[in-house]
């Protein structure tokens, strides 16, 4: 897919507003204004909601609640002492019913760092990941093929998460250690069957990152998404492999667009900013447009 | 230039912290945290410093004061009687030499809006822009040629701003009502010789937007660049043609990316941006990098 500076300039131009939109659906940093950030061993790790931070206040050997940030003081400087002091906070709002959210207990505990490449200072339960704002990383593969076409994929209908809704080729969650480029690799074999060999000329392109809150209103999601552009040999078709996504279809990039317009939520939709990046980065929008500085700086913010 | 994820790696990773510096000299908000919102008809267009607010105290009938905003209260919704009333101020600060920027008087008046699509709102002298910190919009091409190489110019040394720096093949301010597709081909015809012909095919890449203060603390710079990629044939050599650049030479990406860690310097500092925000969309630089998030952030504040 060569870049392509005057594809669909009309389309695109009368497009961004509802690109706009989309991005702030994602993004929308208004219902974070007082979330408070929650400190641990000197460093902001995460970013907690007023509802949450009422709760945790019935602990207050464990944690510091201030006006302006909660502090977790359990533990000293042991990641296994912090981590055991969380736990049995995080178990008793579970039993009690307070965060709904704890009801999808996974039984698996997610690294909390302060930067991608920190060690964790503290190790939770995967279902309070958004109850402390802890940052998730991940990766995005845009599939991209001949004469201005997307590889999409329709995720499985037996998802947890967003099933039935489109997204990109591959994508998945980081673990703690895992780098980016060995992961990209990883997904793409296992979500759409494409050999490593392929896989491998991955570029990396940048990132997505974004916080927003969820619906309960107890949760925050804080993620950064490493973006790859991924080019296909024409003659290769992608196939379901491990049932995370159910079929896969290539579509024109003008086809993408309306449907991104006209049915944002049959989207996943970090997946939406994903391709709105790649929309920019490849200059299928112009710059000309009313809003598009406003939608690159929406969507970089 | 095609893509190539695997290029420099080694080298790439090492060079990240210089390259986030580069980013920090460009762009340090630190300088910016009591600087006020100037704000006129109700929308912030600029941004004024403390020792500029202090100046601006002397007319109370043309600027409202207040510990969090400064705003033009003279002229009502008068674009004419407003920059009227802004021009005696700046005129009596030339006059008695309180603000060092205004001895390079331009003659020129610069139109003052909320966002690149907005009428303006207030009309400057140019040389005052950066005192009331207004918006200034430009577009950057980056000329791309085969195997990994791109065409950088070093300005003329007569330029009056950063004289005898590297620079990229062309770039230039926007004027109002000019859309950034129209000033690229100007640019490159003007500062490159590049035929319309060959300028047209620039493709637009994004943006990169910043604000920070200037040397004499009394002055904001915010700029918003449109960044444009322009594959040029192998055997087109760009020429110098309105004396605005002396010579171009073809270096390899390796050349920039150690020219930008070794000696900052002897780039325009907003050059760096554009040409690191290169490297990350092209996949020059490695997410597997430690302080590769980091980078890519400080580049996209």
């Amino acid at each position: 897919m060569a870049p392509s500076a005057n594809a669909f300039p009309q389309r695109a131009a009368s497009a961004i507003p509802a690109l706009l939109e989309c991005v702030h659906a994602c993004t929308d940093a208004a219902r974070l204004r007082d979330a408070l950030p929650f400190v641990v061993g000197g460093a902001q790790v995460g970013l907690v909601m007023p509802g949450v931070a009422r709760l945790l206040r019935r602990w207050p050997e464990v944690y510091r609640v201030g006006d302006g940030c909660i502090e977790l003081i359990a533990g000293g400087d042991s990641v296994q002492a912090r981590s055991d002091a969380v736990m049995e906070t995080v178990l008793a709002l579970r039993d009690a019913g307070d965060v709904e959210r704890l009801r999808g207990w996974r039984g698996e505990t997610w690294p909390v760092k302060a930067s991608f490449h920190a060690e964790p200072c503290l190790l939770v339960e995967r279902a309070a990941v958004p109850m402390f704002g802890a940052l998730a990383f991940g990766s995005f593969v845009n599939g991209l093929c001949a004469d201005d076409h997307l590889w999409i994929g329709r995720r499985s209908a037996s998802k947890q998460t967003y099933p039935g809704r489109l997204d990109v080729i591959a994508a998945g969650g980081l673990s703690h250690g895992e780098s980016p480029s060995t992961n990209v690799v990883k997904e793409c074999v296992e979500e759409a069957s494409i050999p490593p060999s392929i896989a491998a000329r991955a570029v990396p392109a940048g990132l997505i990152s974004y916080a927003t809150a969820d619906e309960s209103g107890l949760g925050v999601k804080r993620d950064c998404c490493f973006v790859f552009d991924l080019e296909l040999p024409a003659t290769f078709v992608p196939t379901p492999h491990d049932g995370e996504v159910e079929t896969f279809r290539k579509m024109h990039v003008g086809e993408v667009l309306d449907s991104l317009v006209s049915a944002p939520h049959g989207w996943k939709p970090n997946v939406c900013l994903v391709i709105i990046d790649l929309l920019v980065r490849r200059g299928y929008l112009s710059p000309d447009a009313d809003g598009y500085v406003e939608l690159v700086r929406a969507l970089r913010q």
